[in-house]
């Protein structure tokens, strides 16, 4: 299949946003204001939500300017959406796209947004319409297959690695002040951001000290237990949870208060809408084990935060951006634009592809490796696949050597 | 008075650590370890703590590169506390002075702090011992009084100013799917953190719409009222609240589930400690409104996260903790450093001292000017006040024009 005629391009963005998911916006735009292939580009406002109301924004009336500054803005620009689409629904979009002449269709997000590419691009071929269609990866999770890795998921990871080696640092300062300090990730079904915590950890005292990810079944005894023996030792505990873990029956720790109104229309329990399963922890430490103990919970900070943004992150959602046009140029379709690992020192990568078929509602999960045997903290072999994607290891913090004053006010007896 | 004997000087740090208190101890041991007055110079282990309990160690012995590298090191590296000093304590720590030739000491700290400096100082006196006391400040709350602004502040302000953009610009482009996200900030009895939310605000929609602080009493059913008005304008509403707002009794909004270990030695809540006011506040949405609601929980990384430092914030910080050692060359005594701000643009600022007694136990509240007349929302002078120790303005982010794409599927009928 080659790419023959020239047609209309729409770019859509799609779930939760990220810190890098406009420097893919901007890869794509920076490649397809240069094609002849593409005669108008528009954006869809609110992903395909604006795709059904025919709420489409003409993107080749934004300055380069803006188009430059969005290598650098967070968050989802033309809008995001989460939408279970109907039958019907993927007609209507059909029309729309048709009734637009749209010939090229860019959609960047996650495994639920790639079934929505993959459903739009068989329909329009069921329809003998020529529609050429790519997927962009984005997810802070880390979930999609057939990837290394996505963008989105490096700097939100060193947002959880920066934030558990600082706040590790101020429980540590506070001594014998403070107990125990839990840290909430996201993550709704795999822990590869909870496990990111790790990537800054130089020693074992350091933070964290025990890391839950939901790729193992959490026992609360258990972890009272790890959490009364860490403390024993080091007289402080720093411990890593991700929104996701749940008890042995699949139930989510985090959904001691769910309501209805806590699903979204992909009949998900929105965790990061519960009290969480790092408040409810915390209360069980303070209950059963007596020691003192706060929650973390930065959410949403943790997957826009612009000033701790990976550079490797941003510059591989650049790349995915521009080769999904470069693909589809080539007259590609109907995939998902994938990263390969070159080299990891220095670190390089390079892109590929893979069917959308293949990615469509798939999550990958922290392989057993990442996890410890006793499944509360994370191996060394994560590390070397996760530290060069947060631009690691980190700048350098202080240690002191600490040689001690001898003691002799006793002696003086003053 | 001048400073005649060489002597000992001891250093430490208390109360929370910030991301540039460090920073202070940089610029301390920079200027002390070239001045002849100082022979062995001490770092108190845990604060006073390490007074009275004899722990101190030899900084002289840390390398040059450790203490450059304390400029960039969060929290407290000497170890921090939160002791409240019985008369017996104080005496014991003079005798540990006395014992150790401490001539010189330098506390980094806020307004328990400052007390603690004082009281030393003064037993000191009355007991015909010469030491020279220097008191350098630190707070993420900004509360101490007669100074323009207290090193740390910058830096918090900055993560709360930035988390607030970011944070809002994602419940911006999750148009319809989100409705309310409520972000805490730390502050025990001032509004300084909770105020900064809008140091990155450009026009009315932009996050935050609606900031609770201290200073007012709280009422929930105003706070609902303001969040459905907003809700109704926007159909998003970005809501900031300081951990330390009550409501007209005096009592805690976030103090629901408080139990006796919530209190630290002060006699203070510490309501850090309990689920706190954002999570209770997002369930009274939810419940009373219907809206869906979710809250944002930083806590310590928002008084500790390295990645996001205000520059300015980091030299002050230097700066005061040089300024102590020459002050206390000088022959000063009882003296706490302070930052008179010499001009806004380009800003500058230069140091000063107070009395001791003048800022111990003091606390420095957001002023009436800073806060709407509907309590809600915080002022543009406060803007014109912050805005140069964040850095600020923060980087731009792309905003569209978003010219929309007319509609014309209605008319075709496809």
């Amino acid at each position: 299949m080659t790419a023959s005629a020239s047609g209309n391009l729409v770019i859509g963005q799609s779930g939760g946003p990220t810190p890098v998911i406009n420097a893919s916006l901007a890869g794509i735009l920076q490649k397809a204001t240069k094609h002849t292939s593409f005669l108008n580009i528009f954006g869809l406002v609110h992903g395909i939500e604006g795709a059904l109301k025919e709420d489409m924004i003409d993107l080749r009336q934004e300055p380069s300017q803006t188009i430059d500054l969005l290598a650098t803005t967070p968050s989802s620009i033309l809008g995001s959406c989460r939408h279970k689409l109907s039958e019907e629904d993927y007609e209507r979009i059909l029309k729309v796209f048709i009734a637009h002449e749209v010939q090229y269709f860019i959609y960047i997000g996650g495994n639920d947004s790639m079934d929505t590419c993959h459903q739009i691009s068989e329909l329009a071929s069921a329809n003998g319409y020529e529609l050429y269609v790519a997927g962009v990866p984005k997810t802070i999770d880390n979930d999609l297959t057939h990837t290394d890795h996505s963008p989105g998921y490096g700097s939100a990871a060193k947002f959880v690695a920066t934030s558990t080696r600082d706040a590790g640092l101020d429980l540590e300062a506070m001594g014998t002040f403070d107990d125990v300090t839990i840290l909430e990730t996201m993550g709704r079904n795999s822990g590869w951001l909870a496990a990111s915590s790790v990537l800054a950890k130089e020693c074992e005292d350091d933070a964290p000290h025990l890391v839950y990810v939901p790729e193992v079944s959490f026992d609360e005894d258990r972890f009272l237990s790890d959490v009364s023996e860490v403390h024993g030792k080091l007289g402080r505990v720093f411990v890593v949870v991700c929104e996701g873990i749940r008890d042995d029956t699949g139930r989510f720790i985090g959904e001691h208060v769910v309501t209805p109104t806590d699903k979204d229309q992909f009949g998900h329990t929105l965790v990061a809408l519960t009290a969480g399963v790092a408040s409810y922890l915390s209360n069980l430490v303070r209950e059963r084990t007596g020691l003192q103990s706060r929650f973390l919970r930065p959410g949403l900070i943790g997957r826009d935060f612009s000033a701790s943004v990976s550079e490797i992150d941003r510059q591989e959602a650049l790349m995915v951006g521009r080769k999904a046009v470069d693909y589809l140029v080539e007259g590609d379709t109907a995939f998902m634009v994938t990263l390969n690992r070159q080299s990891n020192n220095p670190y390089s990568s390079d892109t590929d592809k893979v069917p959308l078929v293949d990615v469509a509602n798939k999550e990958k999960t922290l392989p057993g490796e990442y996890i410890n045997k006793t499944t509360n903290m994370i191996t060394q072999s994560f590390i070397e696949y996760a530290l060069p994607l947060i631009d690691g290891p980190l700048p350098p913090t202080a240690r002191l050597k600490g040689v001690r004053v001898p003691k002799f006010l006793n002696l003086f007896k003053i």
